[in-house]
C-alpha cells in the first residue's frame, strides 16, 4: 500500500488530537482510501508536557525547519494558530511544494491571498475543513456538494463559546458576565474571551465562507463585526416574548452583485432550526438557487472534531498525491478586486429596537413620526410596564429598511427629549420563508 | 477548455430540473470545475410533453440505447426510476466504461450489489448523491467529510412526504387520512402513496447509508420496515405531552460487531434540532467516533434540489474524466457476507405503549407486574381520564430494554382481560445526550 509521511507543527490540543485519531483509526483511513497515513515528525516548542498520546522516539522535535524539510514527509499540518510563524512555516513548506492542511482561521482569513497564490506558484494545495465549523464539512460541501449552485446566502453560528453563552443567558435567565464565567469554567472561554466574544473568529470564519462562495478573496476590512460582549439579558427576553431567539450570527449575501458580509447578534425565528442550535454546537445554513436551504451542524471546535476535518483533508491529500503528478491544485479564490461589496449603509433589515423612554403622553408618537420621516415601518411595538414621568423600556420591531436610514433615525432619537439610558438596537434575520 | 457529453435517460421532473440547471449554471460549473458539461442526447417514451425547458433539435430520442452507444455521450445519467429497465441501461452504461450518474435508490439498495461490481469489472464508476436527500450532499459527508471516523450511528429524515403529513398532523390536530389527502392535494404525495407512508422509500435509503458507512452492501431483507399510515392523532398529541415528537426514522446503529437497519415511526426528543425539521424537509444526523454528532439539513426530493445533487455528481466525474484515465473508480461496498446483522428482537429501545384499559383497581398493576416479569422498567405513567368501568387510555413509557422481552410482554398484554381496542406502541430515540 502507498504510504504518504505527514509531518505535523503544532503539538497542543488539536496535533494530540490528530495523532490520537491516527493512532485510533488509521487503519480504517488506509482501508477507505488506498493510502496509509504515516506520522513521520511533530515539531513544537514544548518537548516535554503529556499530551496524551504516545509517540515513537525521536518523532517530537523543537525544530520545526526540519519538520518541514524533511524528505520523508510530503505534506504538513500546520496547528500553530496564529498570523506570525504559522504563515512562515505554512510559505516555507508551499515553497517546497509540499501540500499543507491547516485549521488556522485567522491567517486564511488575514493573509489568504498570499497563501493561496504561493499554494498555486509552486502547483500545490492548501486544504482548511478544520478551519470553520470544526468537524463539519462545510468547504467540502461547498466547494463540491453545491458546486451547481450560486450561492445566495449564508447565515452561520459559527463560534461555540458564542453559542455556549447566549444559550445558557437564554435558558437560564442568567447575565451575560455570568454565563462568560461559567463558559470560562468549564473550558469553553479563553481567559481573555476577546477573539471569541467581540465576534473576530466568526468574523474570520465568514471570509473564508464568503471567499469560497464567491471565488474571491473578502478582505477582513470589508466584513462588518460586532460581538455579543455586554449583551443585556433583558433583551434575549424581550426577544423570546416577540418570538425570536438571538444569536450571534455570519450573514453572508450576494444580490444585485454586491457582496455584503457581516457577523453581529442576531433575532432569529424561534421555531427555525438555527435557533434549535445550541450550546458548543455551530451550524451553516447556505441557500443555493437550485438546491434551495441546506444547512450543516456539528461541533465546531475542540481536540477531536477538528482533528477528524484535519483527517478527512489528509486523506484527500492522500488519494490524490498518490493518484500521481498533478493531481493536487484546487482552484484558489481570485483576487479581491474582481468583486463589489455592499457598504454597510446599503444593507436591508429588519431590526429589532429598546429604547428607554420617558412614559408621558405624546412621546411614543413623537418616536413613530421620526421613524416614519425616515421611511422605517412599524412591524410590533411593546411598551410593557407603565410608570407615568419615569423612564420605562419600548420594545419596536421594524419591517425591512435601509441600515443608514435606520442608523439616520436612531440619532436623532437618541438626541431627543425623553429618551434615557442605552439604546438596543439588534437587527433581524427571518431566514427566508421556505419553512 | 474540456468538455464532457452527457447523455440522459428519463425526461421527467428531476430530468428536466437537470437540464434547467445545466442551462442557468452551466457556465458557472464550467468556470468553477474546469470542464464544461455538454449535454448531447436524452431519451425519453414522452417525445412531445412540454417540460418547461428548451432543448436543440435532434437532443431528444425515444431510443435509450442510441443514447448510451453514442460516443459522444461520456456520462450517463439514469432518472427513469424503478427497478427494471433502469438496471439493464445501466449495466449496458457500464459495460461500456462509460460512468453513471443516478437518483434512483429503489435500484441501488436492491441491485447495489451487482451494479458496483459492473462498475468495478468495468473499471468505471457510479455516483448516486442525488439518492438520498435530494441536495444535501450526505454521501460526500459519509465518504470524504467523516472518512476518518467510524460511525456509531445514523439516524435519518428521509421521506419529505411522510415528514410533511407527521409535521401537518402535529401543527394542525388533523388526522393521518386529512394529512394525507392535503398532501396529496399539495402535490407532495402520489396517489398511491404505499412507497412513502409504509416506509420502503425510507428503507431504500437508509440502507444505502448503511451500506456506505459500513462499506458493506446492506440487503433489503436486513431493513425493517414499519411505516406511519393509520398513525393516530392522539398519539401525536400524547408525545407532545411527553415532551416527544413523533418522526419516521431511519436508525442505523453499529454496535459490538452488529449493525442494525430500521425505518419506523419514533418518537425524538421535541427540543432536539431533529424535530424541529418540518415539512418537506430532511434531515441525516451522523454520528462519528471522532467528530461527534453532525448533522446534514435540505430539501429532500423535487426537481431542482435533486438536480443539484446530480449536477454535483456529472462536475466530480467531469473533473476525474477530464484529469485522465484510471481516476475514476471510486471504493464500491464489500459483499454483503462480510457483515453481521443485529436481529430485531435483539436491538434495545425505550418504548411508548398506549393501552386501552379497564378502567378498574388493580388495572395497571397487573399490567406493571406483567412489564416487571419481563425485566421492563418504566420511566412514566399517564392515565388522564378516569371513567371506571369503561376503558380508558393508559400511556406507559418504558427504559432501555430489549425488543424482543418487550413484545413478549405485549403479547400477554393484548391477550389480558380489560385491555381492549387497539395497542399501540412505539420506538423512542434520545438522539444521543451531546446537547
Amino acid at each position: 500500500m502507498n504510504e504518504i509521511g505527514v509531518g505535523l507543527l503544532g503539538f497542543g490540543t488539536v496535533g494530540a488530537g490528530v495523532v490520537e485519531g491516527l493512532q485510533k483509526n488509521g487503519d480504517l483511513l488506509a482501508e477507505r482510501t488506498g493510502v496509509r497515513l504515516a506520522l513521520r515528525r511533530i515539531a513544537d516548542v514544548d518537548m516535554v508536557r503529556d499530551r496524551g498520546v504516545k509517540l515513537e522516539p525521536g518523532v517530537l522535535t523543537n525544530d520545526a525547519a526540519a519538520v518541514i524539510n524533511d524528505p520523508a514527509v510530503q505534506v504538513v499540518v500546520e496547528l500553530i494558530g496564529g498570523t506570525k510563524i504559522a504563515k512562515q512555516f505554512i510559505l516555507q513548506a508551499l515553497a517546497l511544494g509540499k501540500p499543507v492542511v491547516t485549521a488556522n482561521k485567522a491567517l486564511l482569513a488575514e493573509h489568504g491571498e498570499e497563501i493561496f497564490a504561493a499554494a498555486a506558484r509552486h502547483h500545490t494545495g492548501v486544504f482548511y475543513e478544520a478551519s470553520v465549523a470544526g468537524g463539519v464539512p462545510i468547504i467540502r460541501a461547498l466547494r463540491e456538494g453545491l458546486v451547481a449552485n450560486r450561492i445566495a446566502r449564508i447565515y452561520g453560528i459559527l463560534n461555540g463559546t458564542c453559542n455556549y453563552i447566549l444559550t445558557k443567558m437564554e435558558r437560564e435567565q442568567v447575565t451575560f458576565e455570568h454565563a462568560l464565567k461559567e463558559a470560562q469554567a468549564a473550558g469553553f472561554a479563553e481567559a481573555d474571551p476577546g477573539l471569541d466574544i467581540d465576534g473576530h473568529d466568526t468574523a474570520h470564519k465568514a471570509a473564508i465562507l464568503a471567499s469560497l462562495a464567491y471565488g474571491v478573496q473578502v478582505p477582513m476590512s470589508r466584513v462588518y463585526v460586532e460581538g455579543i460582549r455586554g449583551l443585556a439579558k433583558t433583551d434575549i427576553e424581550c426577544a423570546r416574548g416577540l418570538g425570536y431567539g438571538i444569536k450571534l450570527l455570519a450573514v453572508i449575501k450576494h444580490a444585485d452583485g454586491a457582496i455584503e458580509v457581516r457577523v453581529h447578534p442576531t433575532l432569529v425565528p424561534a421555531g427555525h432550526m438555527i435557533a434549535s442550535v445550541s450550546g458548543v454546537f455551530n451550524v451553516v445554513l447556505v441557500e443555493g438557487d437550485i438546491v434551495g436551504q441546506t444547512a450543516y451542524y456539528g461541533r465546531g471546535a475542540g481536540r477531536l472534531p477538528t482533528a477528524s476535518a484535519v483527517l478527512s483533508d489528509l486523506a484527500d491529500v492522500a488519494r490524490r498525491l498518490s493518484a500521481g503528478p498533478g493531481r493536487l491544485p484546487e482552484p484558489a479564490p481570485q483576487p479581491a478586486s474582481a468583486a463589489v461589496y455592499r457598504d454597510l449603509g446599503a444593507i436591508m433589515s429588519r431590526y429589532y429596537l429598546r429604547l428607554s423612554l420617558l412614559d408621558k403622553p405624546g412621546m411614543l408618537g413623537q418616536v413613530m413620526t421620526i421613524l416614519g420621516q425616515h421611511g422605517i415601518s412599524i412591524a410590533s411595538v411593546l411598551q410593557k410596564e407603565m410608570h407615568a414621568g419615569k423612564h420605562v423600556p419600548v420594545i419596536i420591531v421594524t419591517d425591512q429598511a435601509q441600515e443608514k436610514d435606520f442608523e439616520a433615525a436612531l440619532r436623532i432619537l437618541d438626541a431627543m427629549d425623553g429618551v434615557g439610558g442605552r439604546t438596543v438596537r439588534m437587527r433581524i434575520e427571518d431566514l427566508g420563508t421556505e419553512k
